[in-house]
């Protein structure tokens, strides 16, 4: 089953708006065992929205449509729609009760320009909204089923899973192979060094395949696999995650996707114990990672984001003989600051960054992209200097702060 | 002049990678006056990628192809354009030169198969690449100019603008026309309100057209240009800006474009001011965008990301009677906890956020959504509650952030 991806609004086409919307529909597909095989997107254009559907109901067997069911002039979706499946666009009665339970469940004012979202193609079927005011559609265009959905991405999000996906599972019927996604988040390797070390995971593991995903610093490992027979494809997709996790080694945040900050989290929640952080350099990234997850309260006490010396030395208690003699930037520093960190919150972790992310206030002997970083708890304190070469300010800032998340992930065993 | 957009590779195909080099292409095309039609994106597949060079050749002018240069077996751009134009790939002696440059430069080793990505079709030009390995290159196919770019988008976006964009006005001729735009940032109004409050504009200003971009919570209001005369463009825009900067009132933060963490920074260089802040709901994000800002250490001295009331205590002084009495949540710990950090750290100006961003934590009084934002300055402080509906913890947070940093540069005045 071969399946494109239509992005339509005039904010993607002349690149106001980035679509994020067209990656995570072909994730979703793919992981479905449904390959995609191309994506477009056009702009609010009447004709060229309706040519651009007819195109691809002659090329593609399914397809996914985002965007243009808004309640104004300039979405036009369902009117292109109807247009190339040569039907009327007419009142539907279920689209309609769709919009105005919205409303109700809401308890928003509707205006007149809602009524236009109930008007959809003739013979389509209603995809309803839970989470919005524009209801979506399939029809049958050409030689292809389309599904169109809002461009919201929650709401599109939420449509796809919870609807397009079972149906094109049932589409697919017989031909039906089961569908998983092992991933690992991994931080330290580049990727090009994780992309080798993955290297002949393929072949050991016929019908498993590969995907590298990077989200700066870290790195997704994306093992993916489809069978008809589902415990097979479970014990092979464990196997090959087994295989692959021995290969990254230390390198391996989680096994099943989740993030340093959830990690850390989780690991500080099950030894009962709790962090407080001084923050220089990474300037409160480090506590403001930490503090998205929720329920994070119960573990993160305080971040003492100490971008003077003064703040160093009147709230984290640094000797001020300390900076004078190694710098504010110096593993002594790195290490008082989070000794301080600790004292002051009455945490069991104390973790403190003191780094030069640049663009300036680089020496030979600390270049921007040197990192120092402090570390405290019950069992006593230490200092550490890391040096990284990304250049960028803001890639320097995130690589500190991951890699003094990683040191404590790695010191709390 | 119609220009089409394609970005290739199996990870944006597959939706393993979200892309951007399209919106960035397309927003630099619009705003030099080449209206972008489409953007296409296909995998690695060989004869894919070939007919669809095709294709767009018979219907674009001009079109902008990102990835697929790279030294891997996967990058196929350059076998497939050749394909597609009926030439041969042939060993191009400017592009191995730009190659062999770049090692020399960064002072890297370099490997056989940087070889191929000297490989280019016969009778093609060559787009130097000055940071990274993969020289770019243009020809004609069908009846349109390709220009062909590295995927990495700094690469990407230094060769479209340097050289790719300046070739594009020279092709317009005498056609080219003129083109500007004027970016204005606001806060605090819903996308629908402020599309609503610039209708009318682009009656009122012939040439003008108006985009929206949200960057959740802010919103960039962009005024596009295009004229043949520059000296009557200028003035259209600069009347058209006044006049939405009059109906956008004290939402404006800039109208630059500039963000409202630039903003806030220079106004308090400008006035030799410093800043101190004490975060609890925000957990750290406020600290986190001002110090992304390069040369931020002269204003922002301090923020204590206190989530627990110990640390409020502790670090800020906050009396713990009114957190007692008042709650954590309250506009009097916030302005306590405003009062603090400028008093800890020495600052001209104190800021403080206490509030609950969810998912839990609310109550009938407090609802999730509730913060507090704390001001302490020279002529006093002060405390102030706010509600907002998003639901969703992260947009919580960003939009507590927002809204502290607004008030503090009203404040400033």
């Amino acid at each position: 089953m071969k399946a494109e991806i239509l992005a339509t609004g005039d904010e993607i086409r002349s690149g106001a708006l980035v679509d994020s919307n067209s990656a995570f529909v072909a994730d979703q597909l793919e992981a479905n065992g449904i390959a995609v095989v191309r994506h477009t997107s056009v702009g609010d254009h009447l004709e060229t929205l309706t040519a651009t559907l007819i195109e691809i109901g002659r090329r593609a067997d399914v397809a996914v449509v985002t965007g243009g069911l808004g309640p104004t002039v300039d979405d036009r979706s369902a009117e292109a729609a109807a247009r190339a499946a040569g039907v009327e666009p007419m009142f539907n009665e279920i689209a309609w009760k769709n919009v105005e339970s919205f409303f109700k469940t809401f308890n928003r004012p509707m205006s007149p320009s809602n009524r236009k979202q109930a008007l959809l193609p003739s013979g389509c079927g209603v995809l309803p909204n839970a989470v919005g005011t524009a209801p979506g559609f399939f029809l049958t265009i050409e030689r292809c089923r389309f599904f169109f959905l809002p461009g919201v991405p929650y709401e599109m999000k939420r449509m796809l899973v919870e609807q397009v996906i079972p149906e094109l599972l049932r589409l697919q019927g017989a031909a039906a192979l089961h569908s998983r996604v092992k991933t690992i988040t991994t931080f330290g390797l580049p990727e090009s060094l994780a992309g080798e070390k993955m290297e002949g995971v393929e072949a050991a593991f016929p019908g498993i395949t590969l995907g590298l995903r990077a989200n700066f610093p870290q790195i997704q490992i994306k093992l993916y696999g489809r069978d008809n027979d589902a415990a097979r494809l479970d014990q092979r997709l464990r196997d090959a995650g087994r295989w692959a996790i021995e290969r990254l080694g230390s390198h391996v945040i989680s096994d099943n996707g989740e993030s340093m900050e959830t990690v850390v989290g989780r690991r500080l929640q099950a030894q009962s114990a709790t962090l407080a952080l001084a923050e220089s350099c990474t300037g409160g990234l480090i506590a403001n990672w930490l503090t998205n997850v929720a329920g994070s309260s119960t573990y993160f006490l305080f971040s003492g984001v100490t971008y003077s010396n003064q703040a160093k030395i009147a709230v984290l208690g640094v000797n001020p003989e300390t900076i004078d003699r190694f710098g504010a930037v110096s593993e002594e520093t790195a290490q008082e600051m989070a000794v301080g960190a600790r004292r002051v919150a009455g945490a069991t972790y104390g973790l403190a960054t003191s780094g030069i992310a640049g663009p300036d206030g680089g020496s030979d002997e600390k270049p921007v992209g040197t990192v120092c970083i402090g570390f405290a708890g019950p069992k006593g304190a230490w200092g550490r200097r890391l040096t990284f070469s990304f250049g960028k300010r803001l890639m320097n800032k995130k690589v500190f702060a991951m890699a003094a998340l990683d040191l404590l992930r790695k010191e709390m065993g």
